[in-house]
C-alpha cells in the first residue's frame, strides 16, 4: 500500500526510501507521508471545502506520524464540529488554525535554526501574521519575531526597529492596501524578503490584488511574493530558506 | 457666434461675462474660450487622434487669445508635419509637448504664486515629470522644482531632500512599478500630494495599473491620484490648488 | 520609548521635535503621535480587521493627545461591542464612523479656514458624503456645505446651485454609476475638484470601478481622484489643500 | 443553390420568399442575400482578417444585388491592394471605409425617413463619427447631422446646440475618456440615445473600457450602448429604430 | 423654488416651460419634475442605498405629479419597512419593484403605441424580464408580450414563435450565460433589438460580464446593449424608441 | 403544440421525427423534449434562479418522458421546499443535485459503453467530482471511476494509479488552485482529457480563474476545458465522446 | 541517453517500452520521443520564442522518427530564415505552419478513422481553421471537412449544412466576436463540440476573451473549449477523441 | 555630497558607515552606492525608459565602485547607440543585458557560495533563464546550472534530472503557459523554489498572467513568485537566500 518509490509506469522500485509513502484516509484523501523526506515540510491540512469529519480524520491519521499536525483556514463554525469529534484538536480563532499534538511515537519536529522576522504594515494585517507565526513555531523555527504596525505612513516606526530586523535571516512582510512596506524594507536589509499581500483594504484594493501587484513590481531587489493572505505558505517557504542555509552552512563549516 | 452665457434652452443670456465664449475652428473643433474665465485654466490641445493640420490650426486660433498655447502627447512624426505647417510651433521631444508663443495681443499669463515640487521615483519616470514641469512653467507657476530619482529602494535619497520638499505648497510624486513613493512621501510632509502613476514597469505592472491601484490605496492620508502618465493633468490640478490657496490667502491677509 | 527623531540607523537624533513620537498600544498597535506635527493631520483609526477591543483601546489612548479622535468603517455590530467597553465613544450608523471627545488636556483642534463643498450625484451616495462631512467638521473645517442629489440626469439641479458651489475653496464630488458629475462640475468652476467614486451601481459598475475609471479619465482638467467610497480620505486631502493656503498666506504677508 | 426558406432539417421549404437566399463566393464566404428581406439591413463586409482579394471579390459579388456595398475597418495598405484589383472601389481613409456603387440592375436603396444626429465629445472622436455618417448616408438616411466637439468640459457647447439636437429622431453620442456626454445628453432630450464609447484616451481608459462601462452605467434613462468604436453598428441600430417608425406609421394610418 | 429654465449662471430664464422644475424632499433628494417634459420619461426611484423612509417619502412626493410612481431593486426586507410607512405602496417580490398609484390629480400616463416583445433565453432570466414588463405596463406601453425560455440550445423554441416576434416594433432579449440569443434573434427580424445580459450563470460568467461582452460583440447588426440585469433601463430605452417612432409616424402620416 | 420539425419561417414540416418536440410548463418553461433525439443528451434542469415550485413542476413534467431526471446546483434550503412539493425527488447535498426516477412508461436510459475516469487534485475538489459521477451514472455510463486526491504536490499518488487511469476511454481531471494536474495527466495518457477547473483556492485564485486560465494554456496537447466547477457539463461532453465511439463502431462493422 | 522508463528517483527501469525516450538537441531542447507511445500524439514544435535555427534543428532531428513534423505559429520573416537553413521545410503563410516530410525510415503516420468537421462563423476565422485542417491532415485524419462562414447572423447558412455536419464524429467550431455558433451548433447535433474562440473582433472582444467566456458558458451541453485561436490544440484533442472512439469501437465490435 | 547616514530630518549622522552614500549622475540619476552595504546587492541599471546616453553614463559612473556593472532589458537598437558612446560595454542580445567590467580599483565581487539551479519548462523560456544565469554569474554565484526544456508535458525529462536538481541550494523555475512546473518541482525537492512566470503563450495566457496566477496558487508548499519574465529579480532574491546561509553558517560555527 505504501511503495517506497514509484516509476512512471507504476511498478514499485526497491530503492528503499520513505520518499513516496502514502496513506489512504477513507475514500477522500491520500496522504503524502513521504513529503517530509522529499521536501523537508510535512503534510498540512488545507481546511476549505473539507467537511469537519474529513478534517478530523486526516489530523488523527497524521498524529502518529508527525509531531506537528495542523489545518489552516478553518472557520469557527467548522471547528465547533471538529471539537465534538476530537476534543484534543485545538483552535486559534484569530488565525483560524487547528493544531493537534503528535502522539508520543511520532518523530519529533527537528529544530529549524535561524531567525524569522514577521512584520506587519498595520494592525489589520495581524491575523495573517499570526497564521505565519503559529506555523513557524509549530514547525520548529528557533526564533520567531513579530513586529507589528510598522507601515510606511509613519516611517519612524520601521526605522526604530531596523537593528532588530537586520538580525533576522529571513524577513516576511505582511501588508495590504498599497503594499509599500516590502519595498521599503527590502531596500534597507540584506535578508531575503517574502512579501505577503493581504486583503486588507476596500474598493480599488480589489481583495488584495493591489498589494499583490505592487509587491510583484517592487522597485527594490530581493523580494519574492506569495498568494494574498497566505501567511502559512510564506512561512513554509521561509523554512525552506532557513533549512537551505543550514545545509549550506554544514557544507561550509 | 460667441454668446456670453447660455441657458439650458439655448437662448443667450445677457449676463455679459466671457465665461461661455466659444470659437469654431473648421468643422472639427469648437474651442472653449471661456474656460479661463470659468476655471482659471486655459484650453489645451490633446494631441492623440487629431491630424497635424487640426493641431496646428487650433494652436494658431488660440494664439491671439492665450499667451500660453500647448498641445500634449504629440508624437515626433506628427510634429514633423506640424512644423511644416507652422514653424513657430516648438516641440519638446522628451515630454512630447508642442508649445506656441501667444501673440503680442494675447492677455499675459498671470503668475501662479507658490512652490510646486515634482518628485520622480526613478529616471524612467522623467518624461512624465517633464510634461508636468513644462506645463507648470508655461502656466505661470512661480517656483517649480524637479527632484529626480528618489525612489524608496534607497530611502536616503528621499530623506536627504526632505527639507527642500517640505518647502513646497503642493507636491507631485511621479512613480511607476510599486507606486510606493507617494505613500512614503505623504507620511512625511504636510502639503497635499498628487500621485502620478506611470506606465514604467512590465508584466504585472500592467501598463501602470499596479501603481495606480497602489496609490489609490495609499496607507498615508493626503494623497489624490490622476490617470497613468498624466503629468499634464496633475499640474493643472496643482495649479487649481495653488490658486485656491492664493484666493483664500487674500481673504485671510 | 518615544524618540523625537530617528535616523535610518535607528539612533535617536537630538533635533528635538515631536515629529517622530510613537506610542505602543498593547502589542498590536504603534500609534504615530508625530503625524500631526509632520503632516498636519492626526492619527485616525481604520476600523476593518480590528477587534472592538483594539479599536476602543486605541481611541482611548489617543484621547489625551488629540481633541479629535475618530474611527472609520466600523460596522454596527462592532460598535455594539465598542460601546460596552467605552460608552463615551459615539457612533454615526449611516456613515459608520465612531468619534470620541478628546480629554480636557488634549490640544485643541486648530481651525481649518476656508469652504469645502461636498456634492453628491444621487441620494444613494449620501453615506459616503456623510463620512466626508463628519470628518471635515471633526478636523475643524470652518465651513462645510453638503449639496445633495445634483447628478447630471437633471442638469438644472447642478446649475441652480452653481453660485454656491463657486464660493467653495475645494469641491468634493461624490458619484457612482457613470461618474459623470465630477467632469461636468470641474468644467464650470475654478476650485480644485476631488472626485470620490462610489460603489453605488450594479453589474458593469463593478463595485465602483466604472466611476473610478471614468473620473481618472475626466475630459475636464483639475480633477484628482481617491479610492472608491473614500469620503474620509478625500476630506483629509481637502484639508491639506486648505492648509496650504494658510501657509501661502503667511508667506505672502 | 439559393433556397428560399430552410427548415431545421435542411429540407427546402416552398414558402417562397427571398429571406434565406445565400451566395457562395469562392470557398471562403457564404453571402447572406436574404438579410435585407429579413432584417431590413443589407450584408456589409467586415474587413479585418480578410485578404484584399477576398474583400474585393465579396464587394463585386454584392454589387449586382445591393445598391449600397461597403466594407468597414479596412486599413490603408489593404485598400492599396484592393484598388489594384478593382479601381471602382472607393475609400475614406479617415473612417477606413470602402464603398462601391451598386450596378444599374441592383435594387435602389430605399429612403430611411427621419433625422439622425451624431454628436462627438471631442475632435479625436471624429473618425468613429465619420464611419457612422458614411454608413447612414449610404444606407439612405434622409437627414444626417454631425455635431462635433461638444464634450462636457465646456458645457455651453452642448447647450447652444440643444434645439438642433432635439429635432433628431435618434441621437448617437460618440465619446471616449469619461464617457460623460451620453448621460448629460440623454437627460435633456426625448429621443433614444445610442452611446458609442471610443478608444480615445490612455492609461486607465483601457482602450475604451472606461467609457464603455460609464455609458452602461448611465445615470440617465434612455441610453443603450454598442461596442467600442463601433460607429457602423450604432448606425445600423439607429436605422432599425427609424424604420420601426415607418412600420408603426403604416399601422396607424 | 422650481424655476422653469436655468441658465449656466443660475439666473432663472423666463422661457416658461416645466422642463426644469425640481422638488426638494427633505435634505436628501432633489426630484427632477421636469424630466417628463424634457425626456418623455418620468422620475423613477432607484432603490439601493436609500433607506425605507427615503423611498417612501420620495414616492409619496411624486404621487401627485405622476400617475406612475415606481421604485426598482427594492429588497423584500426593505419593502417590509416601506409598507409600514405607507401601505398603499405595492410590491412585486419576484421583480423587486415597488409601485404606487398616482393620486387623482396626477396627469394620466399617456399611451405608448406599438408592441414590445420581451424574450428570455431561460427560465432563470424571468425576474429581469418581469422588471421590464412591469415597467412597460406602468409606463403605458400598449402591447407587451413576454416570450419565455426560447434559448438557442433548443432552437425550435425560438423559430416557432418567430411570426409573433416579427410583429413587435421593438424586441428586448434577456439572456445570461453565453448571451447568444440576441445575435440569433437580430439576424431574423427587422425590429431593433435591445440586449439585456443577465447575471444568470456562474464561474466564467463572471456575474454577467460574459453575456455583456458577447452581446456587445454581436455578429448580427441591429443590437444595442444595456447594463447587466437592467430590465428597467432596457424598457425605458424601448419606450423612447416607440415614442420616437410615433412622432416620426405622425410627421409621415 | 409539439411540431416535429420547424422551418425558419415557423411552418411545421412533415418530416416526422421527434427532434423538435417541446412541452410548455406553466408560462415559465418550454421543455426541449427533442433534445435526446437531436443531441443524445436529455433535458436537465439548471437550478439557480428557479423557484422550488418551478423546479418540481419541470421535473415532474419530465418524468414520463425520461428515465433520468435531474436538477443541478440546488441549494439545501431550496431542496427543503422541493421535497414538500414532491417527496419522490431525492437530493445529494454534497453535490447539490436533485434526482427523480422516471415513471414506468418512460423510455429506459440507454447504456453508454466505455470507461470514464474522474480524477481530483485534492479532497476539496470532491463535490464537483461527485456532481460529475452522479450525472454519469444517471446517464447510463457503464464504468465510472473516481480517483481522488492525486494532485501534483505528491506526484507518486498519480503515478501509482496510472495503469488504472490508462484503461479509461475519457479522463476528466477536476482541479483548482494552480490547475497543474490536467497538464501532467494529459502528458502521460492517450485518452482525451477534459479539465474541470474549480473554485477551490483563495486570493489570486480569483474564484477559479487561475486554474481555468492554466488549463486553457496547458503545455500538454489533448486537453479541452469546461466552465469553473462544471462537473455536470464535463460529464455531458464525456458522454458525447463515448457515444461517438458507438457510432464509429457501427460504421466500422 | 534515452532510458525507456524512469522512476521518480531517476533510476532507469527495465520495463522496456519507448514511452520515455528523449533526445537532446543542442543545449536548448529535450525532445520527448516517447510522446506518441504515451499519448498517441507526436512532438510538435511551438514556434514563438524560438530562433529560426532552433526550429530548423528540432524539425530535422524529428524527421527520422516521425513521418509528420510540424511547427506552429511561425511568422513569415522567421520562415524566411528557416528556409535558408533547410529548403525542404515547407510553409503555409495563411495558417503560419511549417511542415517537413519525415524521412523514408520514419514510421508511417497511422490513419485516424472518422470524420472531423471544422466550422467557422466568419471568413475572418479561416486562418485558425486552416491551422486545424492542416494539422488534422498531417496527423492522418481520414475525413476532414471545412464548412466556412456559417455564423448565426444568417442562420440558414448553418441549417442548410446540417445533414453534412451531422455525419461528423467530432465537430470543431471556430468563432470570434460573440462566440454564439458553438452553442447553436451543439444544440442541433450529437457529436462532441470543441469550441475554438478566436481573436476576431475589437474593443470589448478583448482579444478573444469575449468568445472564450461565451463558449465556456454555453447554454448547450456537450461543448468543451480550448485557448483562443488554438486551432492546432483543438485538432489534437479531436484526434484523441477519434482514437478513443476507435479503441472503444474495436472492443465493441 | 555623500553623507554616511541620514536621519528622517535630513541631518547627517556620524555613525560612519557607507550605507547611505549616493552619487548624482547629471540631473537624472541619484545612484545608491550604499546599496551593497545595506542589502548585499549592488545598484543595477533598469534599461526601459532611459536614453542610451543615460544608460552609458550611469554604467561608467558605477564602474569605479562596483566590479559588476549591468543594465537589464536593453533593446538591440538602444545598445547600438550605447556601444558608440562606450565600446567597452558588452551586450547579450538574447537576454538583452549590457555588462561592463569594473575598473581595476573597484572592489572585487565577493563569491556567493552555493548552487543555483535554473530550470525552464520550454525552449521558449530560455531568454528569461539566460537573464538569470548572466546575472548570477556576474554577481559571483559559485555554481550556476541551467537545466532547459523539462516541462511537465514529458515528465520523464524532469525526473531524469532530479538528482542533479536536488543538489541545488536554491531552485529557480522559469515557466510560461500553465505554470505547472514550479508546483511539480517543489513537491519533489527540499530547496526553496522561486517561480518565474513568463510571457510565453498567447490568448488566455494574457501576457503571463496565467502562469503568474498559477504559481501564486501552487498546491505545493515552498514556492515564492516574482514578476513575469523577471529572471534578474529572481536571481537577486536567490542570492539573498544564499548569502543568508553564509551568515547563518558563521553564527553556527
Amino acid at each position: 500500500m505504501t511503495p517506497a518509490a514509484l516509476s512512471l509506469d507504476g511498478q514499485e522500485s526497491t530503492s528503499g526510501e520513505a520518499r513516496y509513502t502514502t496513506l489512504e484516509v477513507g475514500d477522500f484523501a491520500k496522504l503524502d507521508l513521504g513529503r517530509t523526506a522529499r521536501t523537508g515540510l510535512p503534510e498540512v491540512v488545507w481546511g476549505p471545502g473539507k467537511t469537519p469529519g474529513q478534517i478530523a480524520k486526516i489530523m488523527l491519521a497524521l498524529r502518529d506520524r508527525q509531531s506537528a499536525v495542523m489545518a489552516t483556514r478553518v472557520d469557527p463554525e467548522v471547528y465547533e464540529k471538529i471539537r465534538l469529534i476530537e476534543p484534543a484538536i485545538e483552535y486559534d480563532s484569530f488565525a483560524r488554525v487547528c493544531t493537534l499534538q503528535g502522539s508520543a511515537d511520532a518523530p519529533p519536529t527537528p529544530v529549524v535554526h535561524g531567525t524569522l522576522a514577521v512584520l506587519t504594515a498595520g494592525t489589520a494585517d495581524l491575523a495573517v501574521a499570526e497564521e505565519a507565526t503559529i506555523t513557524a513555531r509549530l514547525m520548529g523555527v528557533e526564533d520567531v519575531r513579530l513586529i507589528a504596525d510598522v507601515g510606511v505612513a509613519g516611517l519612524q516606526r520601521l526605522l526604530s526597529r531596523l537593528d532588530e530586523i537586520r538580525e533576522a535571516d529571513v524577513v516576511m512582510v505582511v501588508a495590504g492596501m498599497d503594499g509599500a512596506l516590502p519595498s521599503v524594507c527590502a531596500g534597507l536589509i540584506d535578508a531575503p524578503v517574502i512579501a505577503v499581500p493581504t486583503s486588507v483594504g476596500y474598493g480599488a484594493a480589489m481583495g488584495g490584488l493591489s498589494p499583490l501587484m505592487a509587491t510583484l513590481n517592487s522597485c527594490a531587489t530581493g523580494v519574492t511574493v506569495v498568494n494574498i493572505d497566505n501567511g502559512f505558505g510564506a512561512t513554509m517557504s521561509a523554512i525552506k530558506m532557513l533549512r537551505a542555509a543550514e545545509r549550506l552552512a554544514q557544507k561550509m563549516v
